[in-house]
């Protein structure tokens, strides 16, 4: 396709904060027309009362999800709740329509896996093996060439692109992998509930789900594939006072002493568009990338012993979500891969 | 100028709040070219070096202001603090460089009124009447001719878009006018002081310089201006816990029971790309605004009286500095008037 | 009854945000035994599983709100929505009970109006005669003797303590008073609601309810009391970015000048414990009362012109509701005014 | 010393964060006399007039640190920056007076380490064996006995608090333990920084000092001597954007399995009265502890492995620095431990 045509492109469950990402991205992108966004709960308001900011850039309504409007779309993003794009999956692949789930329906390639951490019978395992896991940093020429794309995890995005160089070297003890994650408040999502109010969670910082959660399994899949065999990995998310950002700090146990390892990292990610490597001693902040798609890592080796500490930064809303799904678009139709994502991040 | 063809832009004082918000713009603009960034105070180092968030985008060095350099370029911003663009401002002129003053030096057309205020003898008062106020929706036609620009402080623009309608229609009793204004702390900028810091101003609010704030005079000259007669105002602005925005909450009392108050407002700001007339009954949210040029208004009657209530919202740092510059820049040089400022604001 | 013999309080609805202040408030009163804290929603739970900074200090599981329990009681503090308290008051009332009233049923005198701005009809109309309005600054002696108080709205108590020394002086037209006021967010209550989330109103500032508030009735109905005719005021609250604080900025017409305004308020606040006049010329902070019953005031003539300009701030949980409260059941039971109150604001 | 009787106490260098706290939790304490409050630069500023929250609790100007003055003092708070404390100890003990140093002075037994660490030659260093290490949980008996004590920093409190039972009980590898720590913006003081601004750190997160912070010679000395062997740590700083709290993530390998973790940290703390062992399962918030002494404690087994997840919170400004200062001196004066310092955390 010529990167001069316009491609239709339709947005199911657009009433969340990844949705309304992703209606920003899209409004300004060079090469989408923006053919119809669903929403159930919302069908028949104007986009622009929900989003005050796309006044001017987005004249739709929300619509119902009906598939015949859905099948004359290239491109379909489903930004729904789990377990709602594994129900549309397979009439809109029929249909010709590719798609780009951002929610967690296909990012684990294994049906009982995802029955243990969400609770539900998966609605099409047979699909599991095609979808392509969306991290373009891994999967690239096969994003380009998949009807379906599994967006990942905004917490799986900033943890791979920071253990992936390590991993792929084999100069880490991956049976002991610690991965300390920091998410803003919007990674809970629209949805109303006590805890995320501002009373609740401005001026204050807590730990969650030690126990478990979701992302641990995608996390793992993506490390066990990258090392080739299986990894261990302790997971903890904390939720941050601010709206925006995920901080990875992660920790892993060095094979060789750590030396080369900012070199390495460099390497990895020289032709990367969206992967920064910051020089030597930096500490990357989640503001340097609000808004935009980059991902900011740095690399340590922590004072007297043989811990590596790597620090990675992504626009939970963006890399972790809505830019890269734009991303993986651009991918998959042969534009250029930041088209619509030239946007540094917002300081101050 | 051909739309094609590329200015050449310098920056003057660019590690300002002002500053790298101007850089975040221009580095997008696609009839930029930036050509010189210069700091006294940070020349050698690398722009991103300050501003991680440009890293990609600006590959300069902040240089020290030279005035040869500085006059290969079609137009320099100036983004220094009040006193410094009055002592450039002549000789760049002389150059043929125009310029756009991010600063106060050439707001007031009273060379005495301006000394009152800011403490400092004019440098160059002959240049006070040739310097445009570069408030497009009141000046467009002159700011297309004018080497000299003072772009408006961030206030004055949000009191000012709020009041025109009602000012120019002469339906409002102008002795009795109030401006509370509440801003987000990068309004006070970049400097290191104890007052700024985050642990003094979170979780925090307060008014300041009731007795007095310099954004006064340059209000009340714009409303005289359009209200063909001194208009009295009591401004009274706070300082609220957010990064970004400002919100005007304005005050009238109407002379004609405020009848059409909503429609007067709409026809006022109907071909303006940048001024956003909300539906009646609305209450603009900063936030709708945040990153984006847009200055979003809504009128209201207050409840059994006679009293009008407008309410306006801007970002600060964008309709409130950087991007009316930008879009300022545009004016002068013949672009699309919303060339680089195509950018819906930040939601969540 | 002696200060040494503890009173026993039942506290009725109280998960909300002014329910666990009032515990926080009342687990160190010297005079309070804490008897029953009831809630129909979380009857069983433990009061620390929901607020764990009670932990060590309140040692009670919510309970049903039974009559039996709370007539027990030598005080009961409603902390429910409005329109519940009026269902209980006559019954407790009957079995001696006194009864402050943290919501509205029992704040304004005229029961017409008050389902006019609540959409109910009172349950006990005849009580809102007796029902004494809890502003100890001006009803100190009324409420000593009350049986049943109205803790007055938090909006309210700031206006009035601001404007109450103008409007008894005679010096102000009080046909033209406005009152711009800004609120945290926990004034919005502890309720999950889309509007409330930290990611939708952090980072952002905005007015709302322009059109009508419920606060307004309470306001004038305080103010033309102590005018002894009707007032006239326009009142727009605000959302601000933090948890708690409420800044009142006031704007009157002075009829004399403005002289002597400063001595005015030093001497109509010279014996109240939680109202302090600041020197001339400052500018109170939410801050300096976080988390304390005081309440803050400075006075201002606007530069050039008889404009009036009142700052005036409290903790909207504490001096606004749950520390109010407590200052009246001090007055009530004769303990001293201070009692469990005596706590300085926190900075930082 | 009899509880009834009042102590003299002198604060030298009250100006910063740690200062003002000390000052909110002296001026309440009821067997405090506040003797004098010193500030060099400062000196003959009324006290209110910096901290406007201690109006009418604290009616002192700040002084000069005169050694005649501080000399009648029963006991001497320090805050002030790291170096000073230790040219005024050898005088003040000398004069029989005892002190309590909130900075860095005493904290490391060995001369050698903190001049390392902070850069300069101690001054007393013999007195650096006579200082007890004023962590009550660790060292109660030695620190009655004190006339030295050197304030645990913030950091340190938390993660030895989050790690002493686990390493007493020799049941984790203690070579690779990981303190993954946050704090709020207070904890980096009240110096006028560019770095500490609001518009630079609220919105944002960020790792700092990963080569090296001057806390992990401290923690890795309490630890050891808890573990009676050294022990290796690797400990990040993170700040994150609210005033207050620290949260302290800490990653073990156990060696036994885990089994009876729980149990190990509820008896390790039953009898301490700021130390709050949360049931199992439990994510302490660091708002649970805003304003109060309490440090709370969950313990994990992270899922699928061997690894301990601590999670630790405190208030930096109390249990992190005044509260236990106060702690420390109701130890010495055989004051109730709690006489003081009895205010639950503020919700919300």
């Amino acid at each position: 396709m010529s990167g001069n045509q316009l491609i239709k492109v339709g947005v199911v469950g657009a009433t969340g904060y990844t949705g309304v990402e992703l209606l920003r991205l899209l409004a300004l992108h060079p090469q989408v027309h923006l053919q119809t966004v669903t929403s159930r709960g919302e069908a028949g308001t104007r986009v622009v009362d929900l989003f005050p900011n796309l006044r001017g850039y987005v004249d739709l309504n929300f619509s119902e999800p009906e598939m015949d409007r859905l099948g004359e779309c290239d491109l379909v993003f489903s930004a729904t709740p789990n377990g709602v794009a594994m129900g549309m999956a397979p009439e809109l692949l029929a249909q010709g329509v590719r798609l780009i789930d951002l929610a967690a329906d296909f990012r684990l390639h294994d049906a009982a896996l995802w029955r243990q951490w969400y609770g539900l019978e998966h609605a099409c395992p047979e699909l599991l093996q095609e979808a392509v896991y969306g991290l373009p940093e891994v999967n690239r020429a096969a994003i380009a060439q998949a009807r379906l794309v599994a967006n990942p995890g905004c917490y799986p995005t900033a943890v791979q692109l920071g253990l992936l160089p390590l991993v792929e070297a084999g100069c880490i003890d991956t049976e002991s992998l610690i991965a300390d994650c920091k998410s803003g408040v919007s990674g809970a999502g629209r949805g109303a509930r006590v805890g995320n109010l501002m009373a609740e969670v401005a001026e204050s910082f807590k730990a969650y789900a030690v126990p478990g959660h979701r992302h641990l399994p995608e996390i793992r899949q993506g490390l066990s594939r990258a090392a080739d065999k299986p990894v261990h990995l302790t997971f903890v998310p904390h939720l941050t006072p601010m709206i925006r950002g995920i901080h990875a700090t992660l920790y892993a146990r060095s094979l060789d002493g750590g030396v080369g390892v900012q070199e390495l990292f460099e390497a990895r990610y020289r032709d990367e568009p969206f992967v920064d490597v910051l020089p030597a001693g930096s500490h990357p902040e989640t503001r340097s990338v609000r808004g935009a798609n980059d991902c900011r890592i740095a690399v340590h080796a922590a004072p007297g012993g043989d811990t590596l500490v790597v620090l990675a930064v992504i626009d939970n809303l963006v890399k972790g979500a809505a830019g890269q799904a734009v991303q993986n678009m651009n991918i998959m139709f042969g534009f250029d891969e930041r088209s619509g994502l030239r946007m540094p991040g917002m300081i101050p």
